[in-house]
């Protein structure tokens, strides 16, 4: 195991100007490796780039999306906007299609009379398929991907790369959030949103827009009924799960909001983690794949520890 | 396109003795390949290896699981003995984590007054992890899998192997089917059974028996609530699933066996097909991803065409 960790926390160091905190040492569980993890290397919500979406009637299922508007700025700042107008409230889930997509929006989008309107959303948007490699603060990924030459992460998103055309692009891996498109590669504006609920399909990468992944409460996307119309679609007379509301975080009082906090990926935990998955210390694993996939590698959130200022005494 | 179309075919021809139908044309949508596909591409189901599972108190739901023999062959004769004999019948789906796998068996297991007994199936078995690579008629997929050094199919199923070790196994992708084990790695035999519902945790490769992969139904497998006791085991006071029965095939009177064929992988379509997932002729898509991964690759289950033999006139 010590090649290759001493390996990956070098790739990360070198790629990555955050990591304040020393290496773990070697030879940890992944409990392990979480439980010494200094409080830095984690790191709050973004209100800002933080969706909290209500599902059922009573809204009491709850997804945390976060927003990753490095990669799609143009389709994160009209998806703030709709989520500040209310936009999605009422909506629904309109399409569950098994180990592949669960998408949301307005069932009417296609009938002009009825379609929600946009408030002061945008109606039409750029693609933002991928950006400039050059410059994007990636704590690569060793480990061969298939799929990209370069693969890695940005802000805990899982991210794939083409050094011979320069560019990067956030990789189909389950629970990342995209907005749908219809045959134009400009046709999405981010009213319907999806995300990926089963193996990563990367055959989509650079074919539709992707704008942040799901931080908590995949489970909810995951397990609805899956839709019998084709693509699971769910047909007229199946049942779809109602959006009460979508909000965003900054839109929410601070007393509301759920207290969580994500692992950052350019800390030096992070490479830790993934040696941790690679080379497995629990006693029930008689072999180590020595390897980790980027879409394997899932970015652990957990609630904020508390701050210690509590009163002595109590 | 015609490179890497080539290439695939020469391979699949090279791995495999049974390709009888010639090519499909390069430049195809994967629809058009199946639609294309000779009726000889196709297999019908197994009925010494196919198993039935009907979930919920009225059965309704339907679960067609194929069984892998020539990789868990003690495992796959224990499977048929505990189906034979009921053993399934009136038990319960138990655990549902997300993103990671369902898994079905005795409530009770762990209790020995109050467990389910075994009948004349075995109460322990070897492990059956890997099997000898020499001599396994493997469909070799040429596309890179990080998790192995060679990758492909054999009757269907996705197979991982190490040249070096000699070794192949059955890889944990989407809808693969494990025998759950205990600590120690002779402790599985059968009786509790788990399926992959979400991104491939190839992780589990080479430490627990894989005894096939679910053909049709997944569904009902990955939309299941999730449990919330600790790694998705239902607690005391969740629901849940009913396993009304677990039937061999071909304990099944005729008339009642579901009407199915499975894409053969040692056919010329099969190579085809994978092309056409590389290289997307679809108008949606704007990019293709000139790979696949293993566990995306996954093999065509469709309704049996119809024999034609009906008498004419009618």
């Amino acid at each position: 195991m010590k090649p290759l960790s001493r390996l990956t926390v070098a790739l990360a160091l070198m790629t990555s100007c955050a990591a304040a905190s020393a290496a773990p040492p070697a030879g940890l569980t992944v409990a392990q490796v979480l439980e010494r993890s200094p409080a830095n290397d984690w790191r709050p919500l973004d209100p800002q780039n933080t969706l909290l979406m209500d599902l059922g009637a009573e809204g009491s299922r709850q997804v945390i999306i976060e927003l990753a508007p490095r990669f799609a700025p143009q389709h994160a700042a009209n998806i703030r906007t709709l989520a500040h107008e209310g936009y999605w409230d009422g909506l629904a889930i309109n399409r569950v299609q098994d180990n592949y997509v669960t998408q949301w929006g307005d069932p009417n989008a296609d009938h002009p009379d009825k379609a929600k309107p946009l408030g002061k959303a945008l109606a039409k948007l750029p693609a933002e398929f991928s950006v400039p490699l050059k410059g994007l603060p990636l704590v690569r990924l060793p480990d061969a991907d298939g799929w990209a030459a370069v693969s890695g992460f940005v802000d805990g998103m899982p991210v794939a790369a083409d050094p011979k055309t320069g560019r990067a692009w956030l990789a189909h891996c389950y629970g990342v959030v995209g907005a749908g498109r219809d045959m134009a590669v400009d046709s999405s504006n981010g009213t319907e949103l999806y995300t990926v609920i089963g193996q990563s399909p990367r055959g989509l990468d650079l074919n539709i827009t992707v704008v942040g992944r799901v931080l908590q409460g995949m489970q909810h996307l995951a397990a609805l009924p899956r839709g019998g119309a084709e693509m699971g679609f769910y047909g007229p007379d199946e049942q779809r799960t109602t959006i009460q509301r979508v909000r965003l975080l900054a839109d929410v009082p601070e007393a509301e909001r759920p207290s969580l906090e994500v692992l950052r990926t350019d800390s030096a935990t992070w490479p830790a983690l993934l040696d941790a998955r690679r080379v497995r210390k629990e006693d029930w694993f008689v072999h180590s794949p020595r390897h980790i996939g980027l879409c394997n590698a899932t970015v652990p959130v957990r609630p904020r520890a508390p701050r210690a200022v509590e009163a002595p005494g109590k």
